[in-house]
Formats: structure tokens, C-alpha cells, sequence
């Protein structure tokens, strides 16, 4: 075990430098979605790579078809040093309806939450440029105080992210070589809370499905046709509704294959957590959990597959009523997978069961709409491990490891794509109003950012 | 059994003048749904009550919110007659697209159909004006030679029934005791075929309801919470498949009270007719019967009750996909009623069992959209014996009974608010092309459908 203090006194000391790179950085309007901000997302890159470069990485700004990726390299301590690539992202939300900030959203300054906390307000502070920078200035720390690092990185930022990353899966494409590295670093997610900081460990994947049936090939009126003639709104609930057994679980044939429990101390944590936050489904106007029986809240959205409608058509659905029977009905159906299920053998599924739903004169057809399979960081990974000891050296309390429910895009494209697993963390907070008026940083993020990152590199870094 | 040979010679002498009354009924423009025909309307209401007069009637012009009623009244030659009630409509469709027309729609003329049949042309032809004066010209004919009627006669004809009747109700509440009669008789149905005469002697009644699922207080993310918050299309898609067993029969408790076996000989009737219709299904591109196993697809629309789900809708339905979790879905559900069926008993049947499906966080509405019960004049009833008889004798082959899918709202009042059973006959044939340009109304429908009603009038008067 190396002695760190050295570097995260350095990084306290750098703090006001720190927090002048990241108001520099807000104050560029990198709003990705509006093209009238292209220029200044081209100003963004431009900036991280003279940052970079100040740091000692050969960093560049690369050319997409849309803002511009900046890639950045910095060799290690040894040729043995683990390969990271540190993937954050550069363009911010829209800042509509301007009306509703209370201080200029490109103006950074610290306030005083008026709680005892100091935060840091403006666009971008937290999501992600303030992210990305305790990951760039824990590296400047530790090359300042110790010469050099000990791994090898890799930087990547893209400035598309809040607008769906068009550029970003040809740009791994082309440059896989290059960017491919012994796993992944990602700082766009949330601590627990403002005590306890956590690690994802697993996002669900995503198989999207459209069905459609077809019955007559006309609408037909129920006067003259209804209790003979098929009705595919009837064929498709039958579909919808034999997805779920009595228990909530998922009934397609193979659909749990490749689906693990998770580990019993994982299970604990998740059960304590869940003490802790009561009002996930009260907060809502609900009061029951639905799904699978007998699995926690936390397991069902972290580590649980799940079937959903996510919506439904067919006949008349205006205003007052129209005896009619539709032609057609649709729905639209996700899954969300987590382990190994195969994305595909879910989709040939779902599309083999519905088939034998629907009679030998109807028609069933189908659209896809995405197949990404579920993300998991091995339990027993030593990364995990490293950088959990080091993340609850920094903060009050321990590190958990938590999941995501949804899909982080950028993760499932360095797994199929670069073939790395990701180590994800971060430092914002549930009240930092990310993509909403008066974004804010928490100063105590900004700060114990850089130096979890500071031990985090030292933890996993050659010894 | 009176010899009516001499009134039938009479028909058949008054043909060129019923043609003529014909003729000047169809050039009058009553199209109710435009009010630019306003005028034109009470034309039509006024040439009816000089033609009712001239018979021998006491007619009169009644006014409504709408288009007037026409009301008109004729003693019978004893006091103990059968009173009649008859019911036409003398408005008419609108006729765009006029360019299809192949000739004036308010100009008629007998054409030749190129098929060996002679044909009337023009709006109203069929669709109404020709089959009320089927019924006024054997009245006449009648009257003509025998000096008297053998029924007491009340006549009422509507000039909304294309627009959906909004003064009628109110018409026959404000005027009960003037109308009430021992049944009715209604000319505006079909023939089989040509050569088949028909009488409709039932006709389903219709419950619509509207269902809607409230889950969360919100739209949610899928992957947030997807697999533990409630989805309401999966709560609606199990309420919906849960309406029926294997066998296509519905499952509301109670349901199928009131509804009877059809007596064999109808159905053997009908299994005939079956053989001479083969389309049914794969004209609109079906080959299986659905609905109820081992019933005739004439018995499943004719005889049967259904639940049909006439419009659903939830979540994302556009383009593409999306990864919601609905707050709400809803679903129009209607019941086909027969027989003796509840219509509210249903409705609370339907409303009870959607309860018992719906997490008791989450909630449940229901809108009604009417409730009207089936029409039945009994199999064994002596006017639709005599009424089947006389057609019998007129037409080629053999009357048939058979009943409608739908309902005919003015059936319904006649039932629920004169307390009368209604003798649903008419002369129109499947290529009239009612509602479409070019409406013809055969001459032989026109001429045997006059000759048809002075036998039925003679069978059912007095003797």
C-alpha cells in the first residue's frame, strides 16, 4: 500500500485551481442539441484537450459527423501498469426555461445551499463536466506529486451524450485499437446519498418489441360481425396477458436462462438501503410492489428481468364509443435483461409464444426496436473490490454497490464493441437537478470527487 | 281466409301511379344531416301527409326540436282490430361524391340493370322512401277496394332517422298514449336474396363501457421502475383476456341469463342459408369462425351475446419506441345482448369482475356508453306466423326469420317506451347500395313488396 496523503493534500491544495478549470469549462455553452451551440461544443474540446495536454496526456480533438470526440493518452508507471480508458462527456442539456434559473446557468459561482452546504450552480456542474474533472484533477494531482501514474490511461469525451451519441458507436468502430484498454473508468452516475457512495455494478439491458396482429383486412362493424369474426385486441391481450404467471414472473420458455441471484451480501445492503429510502412507491401514488414475488424493491429494478407493455393500440379510442372491430392492434413490449439472457433468444421467444397465440387466419408481425443484453461488473471482481475499499476510505460511509434498471448506451457499446467491463461511480446527488433549472454541484462532491478518484487510481494502480 | 286477389289486381293496376307517389318523393332533397335541406325536409313531411290524407288518413305535420314527425291515423272496420303502428323515415343520405353518381340522385327513372331486372334509381329509393311506400301503396289498394281496412292504423314517419334520431325519443315520450298500438311494423330491412323474403325477429341490444386503469400518479421509466411499479396495460390486458373461457364463451358471472336456444327449425333454417352465403369470413379475409365453439356463425350473430373490445389504448403508440410505464390505459369494451339479458346486471357483472382484477393501489373508472336490451318477437308469435305466411305466398321461395347483429334504436323505444314488439320486414336487396352513390331500389322489390304488405295486412287484420 502506497502512501497516498502526499496526493490528497496536493489535491486539497489545488482545489481553488480546480474549481477555476471547471467554471472555465461551464461557462463554454455546449449545448449539444441545438445546432446554434456547435461552435461552442468544438470550444469545449478544444479546451479539455489544452488541459490535458497541460497535464503531460497527447490529447486530441477528433472529427465525427457530428461535435467533435477528444482523445487523450498518458502512459504508466511500468509496462504491466492495467489500461484504463476514463470515458466522460463534454456537452450539456438545454437550459430552458431560462425563466426558472435563479442565477445565470453559464455563470458558475459557489452559494450557500442555505443547509450548511456549499454548492457550485450552473449548467454542466454537475452533469458531466464537474464529474469528469475530479477525474482529471485526481490525475493531476497524483502526476504532480509523484511524476507519473500508475496506470496507463486512456481519456475519451464525447460531446453528444444529451443528444443520443450518434457519433459515438462508429467512432469505437474505427478506433477500437486504439481505445480498447483492460476495462473502463465512467463518472456520470450518483452516490447513494450525500454520506454514502456507491458503485453500479450491472444495468439492465433492453430488447424491444412491436406486435402487431391483423384479423379481417377491414374494420368491421360489431352489429354484423361481432361474436364470428376475429378481433385482434382480444388476440393481443391474451398475448399480453399470458406473459406474467400468478407469481409475476415471466412466462416465455428460456427466459431466465443466464439469469444469476445476486450475492447474500449484496442482497443485505440492498434490504438496509431500502430502510432508507421509503417513499419509491409512495412518492408515486403507490403502495404495493408488483413483479415477482418475494424480491426486494432494489432487486427487482437492479437485478431482476422484467416484461413490460409499454404501449397499447387498437380500434377507436377517441372521445364516446364506436362499435367497431379493428383490423388491427398493436403493442409495443420491452424486456429488460440482466446477466447473460440473450438478447435474441428472448426476442425468438416472445415471437415464437406470441405466434401460437394467434389463429391460423390472422396475422402476426413484428418490429424490432433495440436488443442490448444486461451489463454486470463480476461481483468478485478485484477492481470492484479496490475501488469499493477506496471509495469508503474517502466518505462517512462504507460504499455500496448498487445496479441500474435502464441501459447507460456508452457501457454496452465498450462491452460488445471494446470487450471492456465498466467500473461506474460518482459523486452528484438526487437534488442536483440535472437536465432542470439550477443544476448545482455539491462543493463536497467536486472536492471528495477528486480525491475518491485519487485513491481510486492508487488502489488499482501498479503496485 | 278473405279472397284478396281482387285488392292484389288493384296493386298491380296502381303501379304507374304508386310510381309516380314514388317518383315525387324521391325529387324532394330531404337530407336531414345538412341543414341546408331544412326546407326540403318539411317538403317531404308535407307531401306525405297530403298522400296520407288522399288515402283517407288523419295526417298532420307534428313539429320537434328537428325535423318534423309526420303522424297520421286510420280507424279500423271494427272496433276490435288489430291497431298497427308502421314506421318509416322519409329523410335520406347526403349523395357526395355526386361524381360517382351515373345519374341524377334526385331525378329517378326506371333503368334497366343490364341482368334481366328493371331497377328504380335515386336517393331514397331503397332507403326509405321506396320501402314506406311499399307499405302506403297496399294500404291504399286496400282501401281502394275494399272501402275499409281490416286493422286500425296509427302511421308515423321521422325525418331524422339518418342522422341519428335525436327528436324521436322525446317525440314518442311527449306522445305515448297517441302512438301505443297492440305492435309494430317497420319497412326498412332486407330480403335474403331476390327470391327470399325475410323477417327480422330479433335484434341485439348493446351495452358500451368504458374502462380505464389509473397505476402510478405519473408516466415512469421503465428501467426505473420497470419489474416493481404497477403497469395498468398489463392490469387492463388481464381484465380483457379474462372475458373469455377456451371455448369463446363469456365469463361474467350471470351473463348468459335470459339468453335462450333459438327453436330447432330456425336453426335449421338458418344452417340453409348458411350453405348459400359461403363469403362471410373470406370476403373481409378470414376463414374460422371465433367467438363461441359449436354455434353457427348466422346463431353467433343473430342469437348470441359477446363481449367485444372495440378500442384500447395506453402508453406510447407512435413511431419508434419508448420505455414508459403508463399512469393510465383504457379500454371501450361493449355486450351484445339477446334474449331477455339484463343490460344494468351486465354492466355491474362487468364492473364487479374489472374490480376484483385491479391491485387494490391502483384504481378503476368505468364510463357507460348506454345500455339498451335485445329485441325479441317470440318465435312462437302469431303475427310473424301470419306475417311469414303472407310473404310465402308472394315471393319464390319460402319467408325466412332471421335476426340482426345490431340494434335499431327506434325498435328499442318502440319496446321500452310504447310496450310494443315490432314485424321487421323489407324488400331491399345487398346491391341497393344504401348510404352510396347510385342507390336503385329494384321495381320488382318495389311492385311484390306492395303485393307483400296487402297480404300481410290481410293476415294480420281482421277476419
Amino acid at each position: 500500500m502506497t502512501d497516498i496523503d502526499a496526493v490528497l493534500a496536493r489535491a486539497d491544495a489545488n482545489l481553488p485551481s480546480s474549481l477555476d478549470t471547471l467554471f472555465e469549462l461551464v461557462r463554454i455553452k455546449s449545448i449539444s442539441t441545438d445546432p446554434a451551440y456547435r461552435a461552442d461544443c468544438r470550444e469545449a474540446a478544444a479546451y479539455l484537450v489544452r488541459h490535458l495536454a497541460d497535464i503531460g496526456f497527447k490529447a486530441s480533438v477528433r472529427e465525427t459527423d457530428g461535435n467533435p470526440v477528444v482523445v487523450a493518452h498518458h502512459e504508466g508507471m511500468a509496462p504491466n501498469c492495467p489500461h484504463v480508458l476514463f470515458y466522460g462527456h463534454y456537452d450539456v442539456q438545454p437550459v430552458d426555461p431560462l425563466e426558472l434559473w435563479t442565477h445565470d446557468p453559464f455563470e458558475p459561482a459557489i452559494r450557500d445551499a442555505g443547509n450548511g452546504r456549499k454548492i457550485i450552480t450552473g449548467r454542466g456542474t454537475s452533469d458531466d463536466k464537474g464529474q469528469l474533472l475530479t477525474f482529471l484533477e485526481a490525475v493531476r494531482a497524483y502526476k504532480e506529486v509523484r511524476g507519473t501514474l500508475p496506470i496507463r490511461l486512456t481519456v475519451l469525451f464525447e460531446g453528444e451524450e444529451e443528444s443520443g451519441s450518434p457519433s459515438l458507436r462508429p467512432f469505437l468502430l474505427a478506433n477500437a485499437e486504439e481505445l480498447r484498454a483492460d476495462f473502463a473508468m465512467v463518472c456520470d452516475t450518483s452516490m447513494w446519498d450525500a454520506e454514502t457512495p456507491a458503485i453500479c455494478a450491472s444495468l439492465r439491458g433492453l430488447v424491444g418489441e412491436e406486435v402487431i396482429i391483423t384479423a379481417a383486412d377491414r374494420d368491421l362493424h360489431s352489429g354484423g360481425y361481432g361474436g364470428a369474426a376475429a378481433n385482434p385486441i382480444h388476440i393481443l391481450s391474451d398475448i399480453l396477458a399470458g406473459l406474467h404467471d400468478r407469481t409475476g414472473a415471466v412466462t416465455l420458455p428460456g427466459f431466465y436462462d443466464g439469469v444469476e441471484e445476486v450475492p447474500g451480501a449484496i442482497k443485505a445492503d440492498w434490504q438496509r438501503l431500502e430502510e432508507t429510502s421509503p417513499g419509491f412507491l409512495t412518492d408515486i401514488g403507490l403502495s404495493r410492489l408488483s413483479g415477482e414475488q418475494g424480491r426486494s424493491r432494489l432487486e427487482l429494478i437492479w437485478a431482476r428481468p422484467t416484461a413490460e407493455i409499454n404501449g397499447i393500440s387498437g380500434g377507436y379510442a377517441g372521445d364516446g364509443f364506436k362499435t367497431v372491430i379493428a383490423s388491427k392492434a398493436t403493442a409495443k413490449v420491452s424486456f429488460r435483461l440482466v446477466g447473460s439472457q440473450d438478447p435474441l433468444k428472448i426476442r425468438e421467444s416472445f415471437r415464437a409464444y406470441s405466434r401460437s397465440k394467434v389463429p391460423e387466419d390472422c396475422k402476426v408481425e413484428f418490429a424490432s426496436h433495440g436488443a442490448s443484453p444486461g451489463i454486470q461488473l463480476p461481483y468478485d471482481s478485484p477492481v470492484l473490490d479496490k475501488a469499493r475499499a477506496a471509495l469508503s476510505h474517502e466518505w462517512p460511509k462504507p460504499a455500496i454497490v448498487v445496479g441500474g434498471g435502464g441501459s447507460i448506451p456508452v457501457v454496452g457499446d465498450f462491452r460488445s464493441i471494446l470487450g471492456m467491463d465498466s467500473l461506474l461511480t460518482g459523486f452528484s446527488l438526487a437534488d442536483d437537478r440535472v437536465h432542470s433549472p439550477n443544476e448545482k454541484y455539491d462543493l463536497a462532491s467536486f472536492h471528495k470527487g477528486i480525491r475518491s478518484w485519487v485513491r481510486i487510481i492508487d488502489a488499482v494502480g501498479a503496485k
